[in-house]
């Protein structure tokens, strides 16, 4: 099997590695030559067997938008392209349409791991034709964790449903992180009492029911900074997050834990709160509580 | 009609104001000789006709404690005393039990209405037998706002019903305070669009759904400082807002606005979140994303 | 003055009482003939004077979209469409672009006050240009509640900033009305000690910090139902509060208030809750705890 | 070694087993003779070789508080009491004032892993005297899992250190759960889409950032019931969910997930809600907005 790969970033290039050593060959594009197997889009795909694949794995949003505009322009009938960045399942529709105007088939595939799927392999949420899912499993099965495929793989339904089900995941998995970072503040909080933070969490990697993957990185991390006072707390959010709320929103679910993880987010990047500024402004002037002067 | 009243900080000196203007005798004590009109809790009571009455109006928790033991030694069966602090309302059955073996009776009482209570007068909740409540009405119909008495008293139910629902009362009131402050950043955010934060709040204050004293406390507030820059968003909590939660907990019943209320006020008095320092940790550990680095 | 106001509903026709009332001179327009003071909007059109304003007072969404684009092809350069229904403040950008190509002006504005507001007055918030803002003014000043006028009315920006703040509003609107009714849950789940629930609420309009509008609405409610027990705790929501969430999520502001009040009104809606069935078949599965069976 | 072990519910009876299998002598005892190894406490103990070691695992609370003043009785100086139930930790003080004064140790265990620790073996926190730790160590490798003693075992401090690890372990616990709980809603609500919700929760065990033994479980259960309809999603929840939110309070340490995951436990216990029937009476207050009558 032979893919071509638009964008050869940190997830781009790992996944082209991870390719290459199940034997698959691949033909990589990158707007930076340094990565880049070949010169142009156009070369990458001339250098494609037809009927040709091509991967993208640039930043969801426009550039998604423009390179699966580039190419529903110089792709044929028969191709198929597979968007596995982070875009937004109803971008899917629109970029479905776009290229199926062309006969130029479409699969969306969540894909998570990080910078550990290349050892680990990736986990995969696809959505589109189950007869271009079945042509490129091959792809999908070199990407995927070893095991059973559907431990590290899905077919969850068609066009869009791939990125639905990462957008999910990814909401999921926003919660999951701001619970173990609760506790993980309950537990520094009595260190007077708890005196060994990172020994409990270690602890928990085995027999117990918060035991996970988030858990044995917490761990790693509190191996390398056992109080973590290296780092701030200031964490940064990507679009699957608010796109799980505001779908949440859309079909009436209510997510408290999610939106939760997500507010609290927002929060850690803000140098001062303009809503606790208001509730300062408003003890002060029904209870003449004091308020701490900005200049303090 | 003549009490004696134990504390006379901010709100009690004001409360002993209030009442002298209706014709309440008073004998005030405070530790401060500058602000007592007596030496001693027993010149105070030495002052008092029989049955007497005396106002507690102290810090809630020990030294309200204190206070009540020693009234519990040096009051007389069929005297009368009144907890007006922000005592928990289960500390009301300890201090109703110590004061009964004496035969002295106790009323608990919930009073709201901060530094505007000497001339606006002050929202009243109490709790205790219904003879006694009924002798002092001239002291609480002194104390509480002009208009129908069931408009700012009520007699809530046996000892300890006054500050449940003074309780109550505050957590109810911090979620309303996040309310508005949310909307506060909300507008502050797209002043962009929106060109007059302040105004906006101040044509809120008639007509419309969300007018209330709050929000013309708010408006106070912005007359002052028009996007609140003097004041930082640094925010203390007293012991009913958390008191509500615990009750909650204990009832089994959801408050989540009155919680997140809380917790956003403890997160604006971290200078660093360890729990947002986790999360961070995690985004790194699996994806390799950056962190800010606390000496930054 | 005399101006067209297209939908005579609930809140369209009281406006017309109110605008009457105070010595506009309104034509309304209403698909429903018994109603509707002509047969049709362009019957309506006909009866302005020139320059014309049109109130669009219909459910927010197609059917604003519809009337909106109606006016564009009916009305002539330098007339003015004001649209005070629930439109979603981006969609104000759509109407005016599309009106200013004809030359028509436009105004969004916020209306609030319920069935309250023939009564009362209703809080306006508006957007648009202020020259037509002080041409229209006797109509938003017929339309406000007594007293001065920036106590309730705000020319608050541009296009969409009427609409911006309404939103705003009602967002806040949500997590007060969840912050009283938390409040009357924990009051009403000791009843046991507290004695007087409504009662309670009655005496908390004067003196205290939780004294608003909305409090003096639960009053009657509670006057007419003293344990609400007529009626089910089933609660619908509208677009404001969904786009509020929205609005913040894309401008990072953190609303946990706001967002557990919808999301409080979503659980109110369910049935059954699918997340709390899979936390039941969690509990199942690793502690054998009992789950109850559906048909139960 | 040769243990005593009160208490042989479900628990109890699959930890006798397991330290059995490994070689550790144990006599059970509980109330009921059908489990119980010997006839009485006082057999038990007699049992036992000096210095004695006792295993309780029976009901947190008053049963455990019983049992350990039984045991402050019987035992002797330089006996070991271990408390492997769900205390809460701020008991252990208590219990181990208790037994200090007769010169008998106390170690608290937190035990996690429910029905599958026969199996997997159990994840241990303990708090206690190192010396005791290290002599019974013998019993804690027995149940604990195989792997590094650290990855399932920690002596976290001194007394009270384990249940308080328990604790939090369980209020992280609690929001895990509502986490997957809310993504499954979230993939339920578009089963239009997203046509495999089951394959979905399957794939992810492998690869993917939310894989965890709690997904796993969550997959098992689906295998089971592929859309959970034989359940209710009714939840009940125990004292660690509740006393990490009041440690939490007391602490002001923020825990908007674990508190949310607890709060939609008690709303899944209700039949109607209080605070949502204010809400409608709200809604119908100001707006008409019909409410749903009870009886409907």
């Amino acid at each position: 099997m032979h893919i071509g790969l638009i964008g050869l970033g940190r997830m781009g290039s790992n996944m082209r590695t991870r390719l290459r050593n199940a034997g698959i060959e691949v033909t990589g594009y990158d707007r930076n030559p340094d990565v880049s197997d070949v010169a142009s889009v156009d070369e990458m795909i001339a250098s494609l067997p037809s009927p040709r694949t091509v991967w993208v794995m640039v930043p969801a949003g426009k550039i998604t938008d423009s390179v699966i505009e580039e190419l529903s322009e110089k792709l044929d009938a028969g191709d198929l392209v597979i968007d596995g960045g982070n875009s937004r399942f109803t971008d899917d529709f629109t970029h479905n349409d776009l290229l199926s105007k062309k006969g130029i088939d479409y699969i969306d595939a969540g894909v998570s791991g990080g910078v550990w799927g290349l050892e680990n392999g990736y986990g995969l949420m696809v959505g589109g034709p189950k007869e271009q899912v079945d042509r490129v499993m091959p792809v999908f099965d070199a990407l995927r964790p070893e095991g059973p495929r559907d431990e590290g793989f899905v077919h969850a339904g068609e066009v869009g449903a791939g990125h639905y089900a990462k957008m999910v995941h990814n909401g999921i998995e926003y919660a999951l992180m701001q619970a173990y970072a609760e506790g993980f503040e309950l537990l520094e909080k009595r260190s007077d009492l708890l005196k060994d933070v990172p020994g409990t969490f270690k602890a928990w990697q085995r027999g117990t029911v918060v035991r996970s993957w988030l858990l044995e990185l917490l761990v790693r991390a509190l191996d390398e900074d056992d109080d973590l006072s290296e780092i701030e707390g200031y964490v940064e959010d990507s679009g699957e997050g608010r796109w799980t709320i505001e779908e949440a929103i859309e079909n009436a679910v209510p997510v408290p834990t999610i939106s939760a993880s997500i507010f609290a987010r927002f929060v850690s990047r803000q140098d001062d709160s303009p809503a606790m500024k208001a509730v300062a402004a408003l003890r002060n002037q029904f209870g003449g509580h004091a308020v701490k002067k900005a200049e303090d």
